[in-house]
């Protein structure tokens, strides 16, 4: 089995998965799944595996869904609390079915993640750290929100929490299984974690400036929301650089602040921080041998940090 | 380590699964758990492993710990969905933290039970079924109560799904941990699934009759809401028992359709069914030597239809 086909078979091992004879989370877990996306998660899953030396493309298969699965979890309940109307370039299931079956279709994603995950024991406990840190970092960053101000530190341990953690288990849970090396293991996890910080910054950035019919998803939210990378930047964005001057959001400062960030120099500071940190993800892939998924690797570091969408 | 203490290390051990440096979800976690509740579920748990001849009650803590949490978690996404202010006589989580942070710690307590259960290979399987069936549960519920009509069947297909589902499998996974045959094993999920079922009833009952005081949450929510057994015994209520009268909402039904289920037999009728499920229950234990867990499991199929919280 190819990387392509692995990757379909991940498509339809979550399409079947999430089979239910109460239709609305059938359907809505369908609809939501088959909208697509670029499958960060379950690609880093399945390239630690084989980029590690593991030969049975089977085996890790039912962990890189379960890692999209949960991720996905996170975006039902995310488009609730921030009441988004497009995910992936399609209404959202809030929007189509109400918060009611939004909320227990997202519920309904975690339980199937355990279905999962069940033959997998040691996993599970990787498994069990990064879905937790996963909604720590959404939790931080719902506070931020709330409290109307974000610092750089905040942002960063956000950052690291809510993406890098997820990244930084799909490529362990790969490596392990894949039966690599204690170093090789901890070189995945680590290019994970850097990736995963590369891409959340990259992405936040995008918020900024797409337009959302290229993004697939309501842009500048994050801004509306008083969260995300952009908020960080200009609160911490004078010259001196020295301690934490806090940006108070205003009745309706999403306009105003759009302008502030796109005339300073925010956008081209942030870009250049996840190309170091994908240089640096990049870095850690040193010790493994050559192979046609490392090589897929340094691609993906580079993919996560120069799109447009 | 006797039952009382059993039960007082799955409390320690949930409140110390829930620590985060998240201090919301920590918080928030340890309000709801320290409201207290029944505990019905490791209770199954406990006397399930004990009753079969389990001897190291520590292997089994996680398990009923996880049980409870993962039962927890849905409390906490139903309160948000019925705009519930009232939970085991404390303000729920979406009354003090809002809507977001409620549905965020719903989350993590699904995460935390992934921590609990990463040990257990083989009880996963049983743990991913009863806790997909959970939701599908609570799914059909509230789409019955959003089309504002349920049936018995489809009543009797809720509770077997939201309660019993969860109760037989939470005695099958203290059974099989205990090294129980399978006939015990059988007669335990059989024992939890009709308990479930009986327990069930009479909670719709009580929802019906209770005060809110004493109930510890917001009484006659059900009725508003067009949910739970008081519906379903209305809309079959007719002499002839055959077909599905199903009764249509009106528009602020609940004051004239209380007065109508308790002038009828439908109490009464719901409490002999609840009796019968409990005796039905209770008979599925024959097969087990005589224990004190055994004696317990009796006794708590008798609390289970004779209470009034």
């Amino acid at each position: 089995m190819n990387y392509a086909e692995a990757l379909q078979a991940v498509e339809n091992l979550m399409m079947q998965t999430v089979d239910s004879d109460v239709d609305v989370l059938r359907d809505a877990s369908r609809h939501i799944l088959a909208a697509g996306g670029k499958r960060m998660r379950p690609r880093l899953t399945l390239l630690a595996y084989e980029a590690v030396g593991g030969q049975n493309t089977n085996e890790v298969l039912p962990v890189a869904a379960a890692v999209e699965l949960v991720h996905t979890a996170t975006l039902v309940h995310d488009d609730i609390n921030d009441h988004g109307t497009t995910r992936r370039g399609r209404p959202t299931i809030n929007a189509i079915w109400g918060r009611t079956f939004a909320l227990l279709t997202g519920d309904f994603l975690f339980t199937k993640v355990y279905t999962l995950m069940a033959p997998y024991k040691d996993l599970n406990i990787i498994f069990a750290e990064m879905t937790a840190a996963l909604v720590e970092g959404e939790t931080l960053q719902a506070a931020a929100a709330k409290a109307g101000k974000l610092d750089r530190e905040t942002y960063a341990r956000i950052i690291a929490k809510k993406t890098a953690s997820l990244f930084a288990g799909a490529a362990k849970m790969g490596a392990t299984l894949g039966g690599g090396t204690p170093d090789q293991i901890a070189a995945l996890e680590q290019y994970g974690f850097n990736l995963g910080l590369a891409f959340q910054i990259a992405d936040d950035i995008l918020d900024l400036i797409a337009d959302s019919e290229k993004l697939g998803k309501t842009a500048g939210i994050d801004i509306a929301q008083g969260k995300g990378f952009a908020m960080a930047m200009a609160a911490n964005g004078d010259a001196s650089g020295k301690g934490v001057a806090v940006l108070e959001m205003e009745a309706d400062p999403a306009a105003a602040f759009k302008r502030k960030l796109l005339a300073g120099n925010y956008i081209e500071e942030g870009r250049a921080q996840a190309r170091n940190l994908a240089a640096l993800a990049t870095m850690s892939l040193a010790i493994l041998p050559e192979s046609t998924a490392k090589a897929e690797m340094v691609d993906l570091a580079r993919q996560a940090v120069d799109r447009d969408h």
